[in-house]
């Protein structure tokens, strides 16, 4: 009850401060007798893991996950799948400056204002770090809707918009545009430069999903979706479909394009594709902090695959509600 | 499981077609030994309620609320209160051409989806009088946490922008400035002319809300908030404090201003007023069907007391759930 | 979270006090599409009704039940389905006295320590009338599993034991033994006339319950049984299988007859029934008011069908769970 | 949804199979900084530990906690608290011949049953070494309602008995009287030379407990007790004071003395101790590899603490559930 489960029917819990001994996480709910591969398990952690270019931090983990429990000789065992990953890097006198420091837009102050203690080394529960977890739940509900694809891209940077999404590439800041990105890395670069950072927009669309997915009252499924958006750190909005620009358009004029609804009527899934979109504000940590490395002058190449596992854990959950209730 | 209950320590379980016997709430969790007043619930739902003035559909239900458990004597007994309320204005011969009339953006086609089976009469579940179970709820919500204070108006109609809200007067269609809602009204007199429908943003700002509350990982306060109001029929956006537009913002810009974070840093409310914006779409029914009264040509007028109620019970549940660990 | 939900893919949500003006449960999980019988669902009620016999309380309640919501032309819609049943016999001026008479192992004192209020007109949420919810619970329970039996009897009223029930026929105290009934129907007349109660236990079988349901750890079927009965007005044990009497038998002997198992192994159904037995204590109320009518002198004839739909809400619950998880 | 967690406002979520890389632990809901005992902790585990005497078994784990997050310098943070217990003496050759061994009263078959699949090298998830999960989750439990003091003790092994406990000395196999304790201890080491197990009854009592905990539906404390306790391996039955035996008291003898109530009225405790008593089966590993140590012939002396920590998970949760609604 202190909110670090999601998910009903498939749900993770996440454990772990950015400083302390490892983060994990605890998959309850996973199908039995699936076949696990650890290696695509790991490459999907590399996607989120710092110092992978010029544009995240420069703190390196290594980030391997040991499995505990749930697996046997391979396949999922139906009990639940543990996974933890190490904090091997914890420099904790980098941090002692930190203590009574509260960053603006940080947990840091509220933190204090609601539990009265705080690990001042890092961002605790907090951090960035803690979706790691997020992402190896999203490599297992994967498997449980295998059909189903994700597919996350930065559709803005700062000023730098991506447009429409013509490709399945992504350049090392996530836009399927090239040029746009080219761009956008040199903005990036001067943020850096000047302890600045930035924030952005994540695109996300989901094919292979059944029609008939979310439930009628509170948990429709973009109501799902956006808890699990807005529970990332740095989110302040999301949208479904055409979303707030939906609101500047007539009735007939929405419905004349189905993609406006993003995939679900009355929070059902229908079939089509689903497309939401994720904004991220700018980092908090600015100034001198923010250019001896550490800290990433922008949310978004790191968080897409964040943003891809919290839908596939959302969907994966709904798909095994509906199950139930199948004959 | 089925998605039909809401909160944790406060919690609304909602039932009801539209076009069914009664709809209803059950609200689980509340304090007992507190006063209610039937009269000021009476008033919330008839903010809510249809045929109010010519922007709203003229099917008019008394919404009478009946008490069926739960107080005793004027006062919560601490068990879970029950309150219903009667469908009486079920002309269901008007319906009958709906059978196999699925509107584009309206659950009908994927209410067939999921269950196979709807009640074609109306919107069943999907239907917007849903939502005066959640007004009931809060309502209730509200004598948790007396001294927060919801107030939503209608930010955007269409291409009518209100502007900063300078005061706490709504117009008949929820605007704070009257001269942009002579517009508006205009506006959606012609949309119903033309059996057209029109979008639009509702503004929230809630103040008396604690600091501390909302939990680090995935019940942030921002995320429960968005899941709440993602919730409701026809919504296909939410943003907290800047939101989408903070996006634009470096981080020196974005920390210069602590409206930007909406009152919530790292997902825990700070003290600050808690401040969103909620997109919702253009109704579905057009045509013929939307030009004969008993349908809105759009969402916002009545649906500000709903996103008004959501707030509050997130609010509410988060307050008690902070509660539990307090010494 | 107040704790008036019992069951997760098919739960039940009961509401009601005594003498407020209705009892009733919201019911959510229900699959769609499946026929119900409202005269079915009557019966069940009746046999849980007061007023059948010299051995229960003469205070008569029509207990017609009222689906409010749910049901659409005789079948489930899979939304959450609501019924209600009106209390017409509230004859307050009947428990005036009760206001400060607080009788040993009732509620009445520990309701007043846990909430600083009661609605000292009866038993409130604490009555053995909040049963007739789980009752109707029940009824839709066993539509989901249809091949599910379950068969309640009286194993024991007061010194009067039942012995192996060899027939499916109930006396009028829910004895399969006649003889047995006779002698403790004499018995029960003469506790109504000195004001006296008795306890007594319940035997349990439920047949055509598939393999496989329950969890391994916390929620074996045993323990979800276990909670179902405890949470019963007067219920002080349970026991599966061979149960406390297991205890005296060694590894062998009882390996040697499956029954002793009472159809779960590691809490889990291995397809043979399942057996248990449920102890429910002496009612409460006493003395000159134990005379005079409305007071039964022992819960046992009554609660027969709401131990067997507690058991159908558990196996259902359970049913549904494993079958999200199967291809 | 596995059904891998237990308490609402704490919680306490279990993973591991016997002979995976790992047992742990995930408690969520610890209030913050409150100061933590890591001997205390580890003490508890080695109450559970096998290889105590000649009546547990000799397979020796180390049974070293590893908090892996959730405690900062000594204090606990409110965030998710996580201990592991490494798997060392995975001598997995010694249960190749299980693979195919289903015995009676055992998981064995029941596993394939529901999930196709089983780690056959142990009991896996149905293994008694879960219960280590447990035992860590009392210790924090404790934390919380420090006034609370759990005592359990052997009431019976096989055919002999305790009596009444007027002591809090414990022998080697949990007795209370030293004279029994010596009668039992011979009765078990026959058992194990025929490879023969012997079941038994816990008594259980609890002083400290707070009245008004518990709630008057489905969350009686008492209906959580029994899941609580049914939830672990083995256990066949669970009463609350004067549980089965009061079933032959008339109402006026039962009153007369308050403790036949086991602390609890309608499901909520009155300030006297909680008394219950909890069936165990004798264990279901028989014959020749019941003789060659690794299985205990009696599962009573290591559930003792096993008992007590779940009582403790149990009021701990509702002790914060009460606290929620208090002003």
């Amino acid at each position: 009850m202190r909110g670090n489960s999601f998910g009903k029917m498939f749900s993770i819990t996440t454990f772990g401060e950015s400083h302390g001994a490892a983060m994990g996480v605890v998959i309850d709910g996973m199908p039995a007798g699936i076949v696990i591969d650890e290696k695509a398990l790991h490459a999907e952690l590399l996607r989120r893991a710092p110092g992978q270019s010029a544009f995240t931090t420069s703190r390196v983990e290594p980030e391997v996950p040991e499995i505990l429990s749930g697996v046997f000789e391979g396949k999922t065992l139906g009990s639940p799948i543990t996974v933890i990953v190490r904090n091997t890097n914890q420099k904790s006198s980098d941090y002692d400056q930190l203590k009574d420091d509260y960053r603006p837009g940080h947990a840091d102050k509220t933190t204090m204002q609601k539990f009265g203690i705080r690990d001042h080394r890092g961002g605790g529960r907090a951090s960035g770090r803690e979706t790691l977890s997020r992402v190896i739940g999203g490599y297992f509900a994967g498997l449980i809707v295998p059909q189903m694809k994700a597919f996350a891209w930065s559709e803005r940077i700062g000023p730098h918009v991506n447009g429409p999404c013509q490709t399945l590439e992504r350049s090392v800041l996530g836009f399927t545009n090239a040029e746009v990105s080219k761009l956008a890395e040199a903005f990036l670069l001067e943020c850096k430069t000047h302890g600045e950072s930035a924030g952005g927009i994540v695109g996300l669309r989901v094919s292979g999903v059944p029609a008939g997915l979310g439930e009628p009252a509170f948990d429709k499924m973009k109501a799902d979706l956006a808890k699990a958006m807005l529970s990332l750190p740095g989110c302040l909005g999301f949208e479904v479909g055409a979303g707030f620009s939906a609101t500047e358009l007539k009735g007939s004029e929405l419905s004349q394009n189905p993609k406006n609804f993003g995939g679900m009527e009355g929070g059902i899934t229908n079939g089509d594709d689903l497309t939401m979109k994720v904004a991220f504000k700018a980092p908090s940590t600015l100034g001198e902090k923010a250019k001896v490395g550490r800290h990433d002058p922008c949310l978004l190449p790191r968080v897409l695959p964040v943003v891809e596992a919290m839908a596939k854990i959302v969907i994966a959950d709904h798909y095994l509600r509906q199950n139930a209730y199948l004959p």
